[in-house]
């Protein structure tokens, strides 16, 4: 039996220091001994032995502070990772350096029920295409994230909906046996959750939700600054959660369900019918004109005064409100970020989830709530799993 | 900024060798190393401390296992903790030795509106009358639980909404000062699932829920091994969320908040409602008997086959249900862990529960689900304040 409390959180000292040279930059080798706090000659060492290595290198002499001139050291200029974020109908990539900038980016429309054998085929195909335009000689290792749940330990998905065919195939493994590096599997939402606090809008917030409003719904959940999965991966899975009182027939083949209320596809759906039934003229007139209707649709005529899409909206806002204003009680976050696709619909979104949260919460609960929109916006994904694929190159254990 | 990512759970060497003294009990030298899995010489030498104080004592030679004998170390007969845990209206109380067996316990009826000072000084007499007769000499540390959301890291009740004149009330200084020992306050409901998960039903689940029904409905949150108390200590907070469709006026000033609907205070006006309107002949029979009804009878007469009373638990339970079924979807848990006072409504009440969590929940995220009833009942309590305060003398960083 482990001890009941108490953990205290750390990592190896290398990775500690890697960790800091990819978010601060260089570091005197004097500056990094001071903030880990660990016994000095021995946090010395350790960045001797990166330096050895192909991960560190040194970087000149670091401005006097008065007595003994210490040494900067920084990352290897060569260091790149590739971030894959795998949507139900898109695929995202960048290549990044060490600290995560990124020095190439690809993005292109997908079909994730083209199956894994495809889909990695032609993530590969991309990777391929960036290393011969020179974005990378070789790569450290690849972050990737599908959208469905993960088992995060095994990198494989585990009975994802909306990926048939997906279910236990080994995404690790083989995108690790063709590119020759390690791998990082996550869920998409949870690369959204992790790129927002690595470098969005809920940098150094511990307990955080993220909102994906994209075709489906689902939220990546921080618990105490760490992402917090599941004992099955499916944490956060929200899509699912039944409002009474809702009979719109979900995918999963429940009824009332969040996403079959709301979301990209239940909004689009909504959008058909106001049109057809002449409720909306100016969603009318776009379905005459493009023959389809998106949430991207709903918003313009609601951006451009038409009520019933401002309806729409409002009303799709208020479920979300309802099923957050409950996990808020429950999980007494600090922020919760909203983001994908449907952060279209900007502000008379956020107004109405705020209000019914605001609302329904235990007024402690949100005495110190923040409820913002992604600052990352499309690029959370991306930022997300190069965090991921970076925590693993420089020897995180969470594996 | 701190690495994104993999932290290791750890405590001081001395912390996690007192842990394991109090969980397993008297272990030798060379096992204590081999399963802290540090430095040898550095544990033994560590230990060796430990003796040299007054927490360990040498227990003689260990049985031998060939080569060296090894010397065997307990915790110290001595060492004493209390435990109590306040109720809205009840004072349960523990001394508890080293290994956090009680050596003597007590309970009385209270109102916690009656305030701090009432309340804490009664505390103080029942501890003194324990010391008297003999229960303890001195106490390493105190344990306390409160109805309300406390800011653990403060140790004061933070905005307690049944706990009028607490609103940070400086408990934990209080009540340090008075009996010259440190002193640990949290949730009742928290100190509650450490309890199971010490001792009970949850012993090494990591991520658990544990559902309190008594007079209101609480939740205490186990992620990753660890309880979390949320940003302002009232995460689990959930007998507020609000159940549409449901009109009953709450405490808070909202209305379908889910201890509105049921709970114990909930069942009792329902109860009264039936036994008066004549639909239970039972209740009925009871009031006129009793002068006043509450949950316990309404369990009692459901047990002997009333259809309403019967009606009025699976009512209950199917909101439970819908409340629990949408959280088992958010955080995946592998454990729900039904207790307090309503527990005592039983297996009626927890099948109505896992129905509807079962139907309502993805499939994935109730495949390895358990729902169970508690194991420790009313003791959980103040078993999880034990903890706390152990956790607290044996040196756990958490506070």
């Amino acid at each position: 039996m482990v001890p009941s409390a108490s953990p205290f959180v750390q990592g190896t000292i290398s990775f500690r220091v890697l960790c800091l040279l990819r978010d601060c930059g260089a570091l005197s080798r004097a500056d990094l001994a001071g903030r880990l706090g660990e016994p000095r000659a021995r946090t010395l060492a350790e960045i001797d032995a990166l330096v050895a290595g192909d991960l560190v290198r040194d970087a000149g002499p670091a401005a006097s502070r008065g007595g003994r001139r210490s040494t900067l050291v920084e990352l290897s200029a060569d260091i790149r990772f590739a971030a894959v974020d795998l949507g139900a109908t898109s695929i995202d990539m960048e290549i990044s350096d060490g600290r995560l900038e990124p020095v190439a980016g690809y993005a292109e429309p997908a079909d994730i029920r083209s199956g894994p054998k495809a889909t990695l085929r032609r993530v590969t195909e991309i990777l391929t295409k960036l290393q011969a335009e020179g974005a990378y000689d070789r790569l450290r290792s690849i972050g990737i994230g599908v959208p469905g749940p993960v088992s995060f330990r095994d990198g494989v998905p585990v009975s994802p909906p909306l990926m048939p065919g997906w279910n236990r195939y080994p995404v690790r493994e083989v995108l690790s046996r063709e590119h020759g590096c390690p791998v990082v599997v996550d869920n998409d939402v949870n690369i959204m959750a992790i790129g927002e606090r690595h470098g969005g809008v809920a940098r150094s917030v511990d307990n955080a939700l993220f909102l994906k409003v994209g075709t489906g719904i689902g939220c990546g959940i921080y618990v105490g600054g760490n992402v917090y999965r599941g004992t099955d991966g499916c944490a956060g899975d929200i899509g699912h959660i039944q409002l009474d009182g809702h009979t719109q027939l979900c995918a999963c083949g429940n009824v009332g369900c969040l996403e079959a209320v709301f979301g990209g596809a239940a909004l689009a759906r909504d959008a058909l019918a106001v049109a057809r039934s002449g409720a909306s003229p100016a969603l009318a007139d776009r379905l005459a004109t493009q023959g389809a209707l998106s949430a991207r649709d709903v918003g313009d005529a609601a951006a451009g005064g038409d009520a019933v899409c401002a309806r729409l909206i409002r009303d799709g806002g208020r479920q979300l409100g309802i099923v957050l204003a409950g996990l808020v009680s429950f999980i007494n976050p600090s922020m919760i970020v909203v983001g994908g696709g449907l952060a279209l619909l900007g502000h008379m979104l956020l107004a109405e989830i705020r209000s019914v949260v605001y609302q329904r919460s235990l007024p402690l609960a949100t005495g110190n709530l923040r409820i913002v929109m992604s600052e990352l916006g499309p690029r959370a994904g991306v930022v997300g799993a190069a965090v991921l694929a970076s925590d693993l190159a420089y020897g995180s254990q969470e594996q």
